[in-house]
């Protein structure tokens, strides 16, 4: 894209209502935009980025068997009321119709698929079902001061899996395990799998958590062994780690993932049963796996920065090449950055060409340090007297001189 | 995709709360789930379809020059309050969090976007801007009984451009209308362009209308120059076409796009304005473009079906090959369908695979049918026999016997 077409400008001072780096960083380089507290536009670069997130999610769910679908986020209020968590979960946002109906603000989506799937589920021969989404849920965070780490709006991809045993449950609890490994090796983040509470949703859960200072949770870590706790889960027991007895450090996390064994609570709610060969009843044993993308986006910024600006690892970067052309006044080279630009974008790089007249070097460079593409490449009278581009990566300090027939 | 694994089953009967032939077939069908009244889950056929509609619908922005973006669905009152919309936009859902703040629902987006350009727009310098977004709107509708034809939660791609004249916008306004009609165009629809008023956006509008007894519009079509007028507009003027003077007759029809030039009182309401080269202040010219996704799929299945069930379009079905296999019980051919479906899969054709046991060969053809992928592929002993499989489109009648190694 050329940078002269995005309408977006960076910010050279932070934005006065956000203490977050994520959301410093994000919103001066213009991905994304505050509406209010914990509620974000997407701005194209934003956009950008939060679509290859998501398309990494989506990659790795369909390589371990789910189907894709689409839940609504307007929810009967009748559905929430038999399980009890019109009243009892505390973020739900709730609306009514002018004609009189009532509606929960979709928050998580138990409630509308446990009643969709007592249409299709009744016999063994139907299990297992598996079924995610990748869609914008609605909380009533009371606290929404963390950028993209807090919304209440906010992108998470949920996975469902419905079983006729909880050791077949167990079995797949572990496959999605090893897809988020997959998921944060390829968001260029590393996660540590927390014990934890399950909420109102699980008597136990795992986390998937990274460590940061910017997180709201702590982490008992153990240094030995490499268990760990959430402290929610520690607090008033053992001070030793329980598999290796070692002592735990502590330290401030970010949940991004986690994955719950649901509560049987759930299909009773809604008598979602299943016969099992010899026609005798049977609740259906089910895992619900969250994975928030748009925390995931605001959680790469957290890890991945410097005093300049954002670094993007190179999967998620909204592009992969910042094309910079450095002219005066009376420079000619306006048509070999056209043509690299060109050549480039020819061969499948994604570039973003900094095409912008009356923008000085510096400002230039500026920007493209707050933006955080990977590869930098500049074109200047100096530079093309060479024949060549000065190529730097936005995660080294040294730049070089590459001929510019090697340059795709 | 194996259709044993597939979670849905078709229904043989109509729901009995539907009467809009779209929600029927797509239910039966397995395409979506009715939550409640204008509220639908996209099954994973559905998401299917609907994603493929608004990948066409992308590709279509995409070549006339706007960038994507994704704003939120959560409004802060204070910017509907300004353009008075709070009030007078009846279909307007609102709620309010617990520390008091009161939202709208995004019904519309032009509040949010231009609060949001005014940080991005200064001078005729930073013009024109395009942006689109293809996202969840929400609306109160006191009537939703036509399926995905109206929904109070609906998918919409809405593109809005802003210039510096009228002159520029009206062109805009042209290369948008070429680009609506090419996505008819592949979405196997029909759309009259239809004068029409412009509601609270604008003066007028131009809509898209596909002719169906389904469509709650009524239009207004001229026989002999193909003039057509929203019957709104015609209300109480003349009897005659004003373009050549002949007799009108009238046509249902369903409004899946249109395009409005957008009234001066939002830029007012904003302070969305330019200074002019010589630092003269003017206000924004804009156009907002709207284009149904999820109003398209129920249109298609109201032009495209038969009594037997739904007959998508190519670009639109679901899967390309609908392969099915019939096989008595002491049958061998398992490996034959197992092999071809790997085949087809493996030369990236988009293959469901009726693999499933138990189900008799009329059961398959009645949900093959119901389902309306274009291609039915049938191997049985009978076709193996001749080492060939019974080929059929689902919008002819007669099938032909294809060599098993011509089946690519």
């Amino acid at each position: 894209m050329r940078q002269s077409e995005l309408f977006t400008k960076t910010l050279r001072e932070n934005p006065a209502d956000e203490a977050a780096i994520n959301a410093r960083l994000l919103i001066r380089a213009g991905f994304i935009h505050k509406l209010q507290a914990g509620v974000y536009t997407y701005l194209p670069l934003g956009l950008r980025v939060l679509t290859k997130i998501e398309h990494i999610v989506r990659e790795e769910m369909n390589a371990i068997g789910p189907s894709e679908m689409l839940m609504p986020a307007l929810h009967p209020k009748e559905m929430w009321e038999k399980t009890g968590r019109w009243d009892s979960f505390d973020a739900l946002f709730r609306l009514q119709s002018k004609e009189g109906s009532h509606y929960a603000l979709g928050a998580t989506h138990e409630e509308v698929l446990y009643s969709l799937l007592t249409h299709y589920i009744a016999s063994y021969n139907d299990l297992p079902v598996k079924v995610y989404q990748i869609q914008t849920k609605f909380r009533d965070e009371p606290r929404a001061k963390s950028g993209l780490l807090r919304g209440r709006e906010f992108r998470m991809k949920d996975l469902y899996s419905f079983h006729a045993s909880d050791r077949e449950r167990d079995d797949y609890y572990k496959k999605v395990t090893e897809a988020y490994q997959r998921i944060f090796e390829r968001l260029g983040l590393t996660a540590v799998e927390t014990q934890a509470t399950g909420g109102t949703f699980s008597d136990r859960s795992l986390e998937f958590q990274v460590l940061s200072q910017a997180g709201e949770d702590t982490v008992a870590l153990c240094s030995k062994c490499g268990y760990a706790a959430n402290k929610e889960l520690k607090e008033g027991r053992e001070e030793t780690c329980p598999q290796c007895g070692s002592g735990f450090t502590e330290e401030r996390a970010i949940e991004i993932g986690n994955i719950f064994p649901l509560k049987e609570t759930f299909a009773r709610a809604f008598g979602l049963h299943f016969k099992d060969e010899k026609g005798k009843d049977h609740v259906v044993s089910a895992g619900c796996y969250g994975f928030g993308t748009s925390r995931a986006m605001g959680t790469i910024v957290e890890i991945h920065h410097d005093e300049k600006g954002i670094i993007w690892p190179e999967n998620v970067a909204p592009y992969q090449v910042h094309l910079i052309e450095i002219k005066n006044q009376k420079s000619k080279i306006k048509n070999v950055g056209d043509k690299i630009y060109k050549e480039l974008t020819g061969v499948g790089k994604e570039v973003l060409y900094d095409d912008r007249e009356a923008v000085s070097a510096g400002e230039k460079f500026a920007d493209a340090d707050l933006i955080g593409i990977p590869t930098r490449v500049v074109i200047s009278e100096a530079t093309l007297a060479q024949n060549a581009a000065e190529v730097k990566q936005r995660n080294q300090t040294n730049a070089t001189l590459v001929p510019l027939k090697k340059l795709r």
